[in-house]
């Protein structure tokens, strides 16, 4: 697949095919990648949580704050929720400092995700302290991103910005609308 | 190319052949895939300068602080610089934050750099207020990153980690090689 074809494929997914288990193996795989991604100073400070039991997502779902736009929508109901995830954490004994290593490990293994028939979203808003504990993460561990994963049931529409309204929302077929800004308004010149 | 093979081939690169001219066209593209790639909320606060000629090259080069681990090396030699660049400013007016942001972008366009033929290294260490003065750039952006980007003239070879050393290092034969941690070193479980 071409890499637009990809990039424009990797949606923020939020609904899925629970019954559609992920194998350890595509997970481990799609870590690889980001192992094989730049880290400023390939200092590569950044460890990973592979979660694709039930028991283990059960703990995880309830971390996570979704969709923070859709005031109405408490996240994805009992058999559209993420059938695996990948915590990514920041390993403070190399460094406090994770700069724009989070992002890229991130991207990748979404990028991964597609190819992989799979989809997902990246979670920042997290209950850290309850993930924490129900995970048994140590402190020497900065909770960065939850790396939600399953098989996508719905449609996400790039629709063109109006009026600089970024918020995402969702039509009367459940499909979810993103607004995206122009290319002429991020390339800019002085 | 299937994405382990593009995530693969793009490593840093930081000698070109500084006669092989990057199209404007192809830096658009690139900034096109960062533009379809995830944003926290969706605020897309990132903009981007597209540089290509000469001119602005040649103020750009001095502003960055090349390969911090090659303490006996300055950087590319003329004839070996990169050909042109994209910075990446954080848009003040729309947020302060701009968290995971640019990670996803950098890495999406360095993806796109290396299937459309160059390559090039995600730059964060820039003498910010002289890239500031010489491209005149308002104080509303942020200077997040410089990607630096040409048609490589350097090997990268991933090597094993050894005794914890991350640093990067040149054989006799300058090609540069990369210690990277094993998957099982990143894969964490408590």
């Amino acid at each position: 697949m071409k890499l637009y074809e990809l990039v424009f494929k990797t949606r923020s997914y939020r609904r899925f095919d629970e019954s559609h288990k992920i194998d350890y193996k595509v997970l481990e795989e799609l870590v690889d990648l980001a192992r094989l991604s730049a880290s400023a100073s390939n200092r590569q400070p950044l460890k990973y949580m592979i979660c694709n039991l039930p028991v283990d997502n059960e703990k995880i779902f309830p971390t996570i704050a979704w969709a923070g736009y859709l005031k109405e929508w408490n996240g994805p109901e009992p058999g559209e929720r993420p059938a695996g995830y990948i915590i990514v954490l920041g390993d403070k004994s190399i460094t406090e400092v994770f700069g724009v290593d989070p992002g890229i490990a991130a991207q990748t293994i979404m990028l991964g995700a597609t190819e992989a028939g799979l989809g997902g979203c990246m979670i920042a808003s997290i209950k850290r302290e309850q993930l924490r504990n129900v995970m048994r993460i140590p402190e020497k561990y900065d909770i960065l991103l939850i790396l939600a994963l399953g098989k996508p049931v719905e449609d996400v529409i790039i629709d063109e910005i109006k009026e600089g309204d970024v918020k995402y929302w969702r039509d009367d077929k459940r499909n979810h609308h993103v607004p995206k800004r122009p290319l002429d308004e991020l390339i800019i010149k002085f």
